[in-house]
């Protein structure tokens, strides 16, 4: 189908570029936009260009942040030597609103993923090997998601950082609480079963 | 959950006001803009601004246009004294692809819907009255989606155009009650145009 606007077709363009959202629903997002007042686009257009114009990252953790350090890492109630490395910043936000987690996150911006161009020199692995020697650091905390690519990512770090006296873990896999077995993916359930924890642990929470 | 920067909140806010675009859905668009290039951004916001800015309709019959007149109005080869009424741009669009419509339309921008405090003032019926009394024309088509507001939209324009001497017809339903135009398959929407019924007829459901 022809748009009869470049205006509309240049905007459809735009908006359908980004990932989700095919050429039909952006025509629908661009027709919704013409029937809204003036400043309803000014907002949408000004806080897009704002956004990548002046968003900082945390310089200790790289999380997304207003200043230089994020209100985490300056949070002088947080315990300093234990760090959960994350993917991206919804990690960090799905394991805040757990309120389970009292110490820094470092967030790596990804996961190595060769097939995609991105090696460990794109993520955040370096200032994460850095920190860790310069600060009293006693325990990393891997919650990539299990994927082949977050496993990589896990491995290449550990191997990174094996030499120091640190204790690794991972965040524990298994099926949600309130699932039912039956439903649970075999993978899931079978982990669940192999690292399976001691009874009166398990009744805790 | 909680956005550990102001900047990310207001884009996430912004963009979750789009129709079919939930906070969560907002943030993962931001978090894709921030792996972006900074051009990125600065086209997308750059697009919708401009749209909003820049957008004209055609004088006549109320379609987007770049200029005064639509390319279909502008058009010389199209029948002149024939008027598809649709409510918006889609429904051209749509029309259009079939191959099977050679008169002109015009938009309406909406349909008669009181609860949601669009009466026909806000609808460009006034210029469809206008254009139907000052030109030659003698077929009106009638091709709104068939809800309850569209219905009452055919009967308004129907009643204000009935002492003139024209016939009214409407789409044939091929298509299923409530299916929007945009959606349907491009035979079955072609059909709809060429066995078009008296609106009379269009009225016994």
């Amino acid at each position: 189908m022809e748009i009869p606007s470049l205006l509309v077709q240049k905007a459809v363009d735009e908006i359908a570029q980004l990932p989700g959202i095919g050429r039909r629903s952006a025509l629908r997002l661009v027709l919704h936009l013409l029937r809204q007042p003036t400043d309803f686009s000014e907002r949408l257009s000004g806080a897009i260009a704002t956004l990548r114009q002046q968003i900082r990252y945390c310089t200790t953790c790289h999380n997304i942040s207003d200043d230089d350090q994020c209100t985490i890492c300056a949070n002088p109630l947080r315990e300093r030597n234990v760090i959960c490395v994350v993917e991206d910043i919804r990690d960090v936000m799905a394991i805040e609103a757990t309120g389970q987690f009292k110490g820094l996150y470092h967030v790596l911006g990804g996961k190595i993923a060769p097939m995609d161009g991105i090696g460990p020199q794109q993520l955040t692995i370096d200032a994460l090997v850095a920190r860790v020697q310069e600060e009293n650091i006693n325990e990393i905390i891997f919650a990539l998601s299990s994927t082949m690519e977050g496993d990589t990512t896990n491995y290449y770090i550990y191997k990174k950082l094996s030499a120091l006296r640190l204790r690794f873990s991972a965040i524990s896999r298994g099926i949600g609480i309130g699932d039912e077995l039956e439903y649970a993916d075999e993978l899931t359930l079978g982990r669940s079963i192999r690292q399976r924890i001691p009874f009166e642990m398990s009744m805790k929470s």
